[in-house]
């Protein structure tokens, strides 16, 4: 086994806040893979330029070098064919491509001006040019500009598909996680391990849900440093 | 065989609008089931009284009668299992709900102010007035008051994860229509029966895909009464 995951660091080494990263992770510890993680900051290019990529993640595999969090999802699906089912079959993976390009272009960004500010603080110093520069070109706003609040209600009313599932079934994998699930919860890990900022109303469904996955795989996401959720 | 769906209607009784009833019609056709389908108006309670339900789809099935899509697609999943596969086991079943409730939650209610007014002029003399009091309700404004114009743009804005996924795979079941198509196809076909409205570029990767939602099962959407697309 020679697994290793560049995994994006704050300051604190410790502190590995990437939603993508932690869509890797879960997904690893569904397959029961043992994996190194390298921490990485956003400045690192050269340490990740053997991958051809500018960002984490990046997945080293044996002879293999892959990145993006979908694509590295596929390929512990396919090369591990006797672990554990991420997606529960073809339809299941086609649909849950569904939900990772929803969370892409709906939930995260969504989510990104409610946090912007405590990841620029957990930054190391070398990528807070960087995570500036590019970030308030991304938002046509300064950092500072973020209206938090505004963004949390937009957020909340954001998920909604999210939570009508969830008041539905236990999981979007269904009776038991799966990588939907996975795609999802690296978004709130993401914040939890940067903001102590409450996002969630003790009665949402989702944030039921939200606790179920802080304590799969002996609290994997629950015992990474973070904040109380 | 006796199986009978409730089906919404205009005033042209071959006019059968609703979105929720496709994606019925589209599953039972997966499913290779004839039904009979009847007519029903918004002003039809007592027709089908007998369900305890006041609205369609509902499906009589032999003995059994159902009422909601979702919970027919899950009955014909059930019911016909040696019959082709609407989820493609568990895992596509519980992420299909996903889809299904970001449909009931963002696609339609997105959609809803782009046609209001074709499917008000397309109605039964005798629903008119009750779709006006409980849309006007719904949308807290009175149905000529929606802006078709910033609602479209609003519509192409908010199918982006459905595009999204499109740009990457045939169709939301993946390399073949499954469910999860049937869920959203029933959405489009709702406006392409009521409304000359065009509602997508050509070259949008969801143009395409809904031109091979028309062509399934025989030209079964193709073939309704409708506008072109």
């Amino acid at each position: 086994m020679a697994l290793r995951l560049y995994d994006l660091a704050g300051a604190d080494a410790g502190r590995r806040f990437s939603p993508y990263c932690w869509r890797v992770k879960f997904a690893l510890a569904h397959k029961g893979l043992a994996c190194e993680t390298v921490p990485w900051r956003f400045t690192d290019k050269d340490v990740i330029a053997f991958s051809g990529q500018g960002s984490v993640p990046v997945l080293v595999d044996g002879e293999r070098v892959l990145h993006e969090s979908w694509l590295i999802a596929c390929h512990l699906e396919d090369a591990y064919p006797d672990a554990p089912s991420l997606f529960g079959g073809e339809a299941g993976r086609a649909a849950a491509r569904f939900v990772n390009e929803w969370a892409d272009a709906v939930m995260l960004p969504a989510l990104l001006p409610v946090v912007i500010m405590d990841i620029y603080d957990h930054l190391a110093p070398q990528d807070r040019d960087y995570f500036r520069t590019s970030r308030e070109k991304r938002l046509g706003k300064t950092l500072e500009g973020a209206e938090r609040e505004a963004a949390l209600a937009s957020f909340q009313r954001l998920i909604n598909p999210l939570r009508r599932t969830l008041r539905a079934q236990a999981f979007l994998g269904g009776a038991a996680p799966n990588h939907a699930d996975y795609i999802v919860a690296g978004g709130f890990q993401w914040a939890r391990c940067i903001s102590p900022q409450r996002l969630l109303e003790d009665d949402d469904p989702v944030a039921a849900w939200r606790g179920r996955m802080l304590g799969l795989f002996d609290g994997l996401a629950l015992n990474a440093p973070g904040y109380p959720v």
